[in-house]
């Protein structure tokens, strides 16, 4: 799984913190979690395609949630960066070999693609349990009050000073 | 996901098929599936150390089940190829940047982590369902008369020749 997941999860969920209307440039928010700045950039225009990322031109540009942290769930963001495919692909391999009998005796995919994709499913189904709000909530009671207090007054600042 | 995972249920659903204590050599295996032998190797060894397929050696040996193939089930093959590693690989990015603060603040794995992970879970419950046997069983549901015909005969002749 890309380590584009983590990042994409972690920085948009200090976006959702973000007051309404409120943008943060990419190397803000790169600084936040010590990312490099051109490997997120490719992840952040994966998630604007998406519809998760807006972003904003101009000196005071950046990038804000397109939508509600409540619309935006885990399988959006997975799949904004992993892609839409199944994680199992399925090459017909059965078709191969010395006893194939052309297309016409496969029509349907074979049992041990679907038991697969049925487990991906099921992976599929808990991330789209876990909204960006249920991330940001839960990690709220998570955070050491130090912890929160810093996050704070460097959001604070970085907002005030672009 | 490896190509290796749909190769090895494949192969090993193959092996489901043999009579007991039967072998069948590596390049059968390969040739049924039309495969690559140096990569199938690769993984039958990874198959083999996790105690799914064992190897005879001698003029007649290759390779078997090492246990029954309702003990075998799809988590099984998929941990013996991919690993036991979670997918998902926490980097704990959230302990970097101008906000750390030790990592005294951070006693557990944050919930973007034991979410994807507890997604990975209900993925493995569902390989963990479906047995070896189950593949077989399903599959000889699925197999045109003419396919399992061609393999059946194919098998046997692959048997009497090694």
């Amino acid at each position: 799984m890309s380590q584009g997941i983590e990042w994409s999860i972690h920085c948009c969920a200090l976006l959702a913190l973000l007051p309404p209307k409120r943008t943060l440039r990419i190397e803000k928010i790169a600084q936040f979690y010590d990312l490099p700045v051109p490997y997120l950039r490719k992840h952040f225009q994966d998630l604007s395609r998406a519809g998760i990322l807006k972003t904003t031109s101009g000196p005071k540009g950046g990038y804000r949630l397109a939508r509600e942290a409540k619309e935006v769930n885990l399988l959006h963001i997975y799949e904004a960066i992993e892609g839409p495919e199944h994680a199992f692909r399925c090459n017909e391999i059965r078709q191969n070999g010395p006893n194939t009998c052309g297309q016409k005796v496969y029509p349907a995919a074979c049992n041990i693609a679907t038991s697969m994709w049925k487990a991906e499913e099921a992976f599929r189904r808990e991330l789209e349990k876990v909204s960006l709000e249920d991330i940001v909530k839960t990690a709220a009671l998570q955070i050491s009050p130090e912890r929160r207090q810093k996050s704070a007054q460097w959001l604070e600042e970085a907002l005030s000073n672009q």
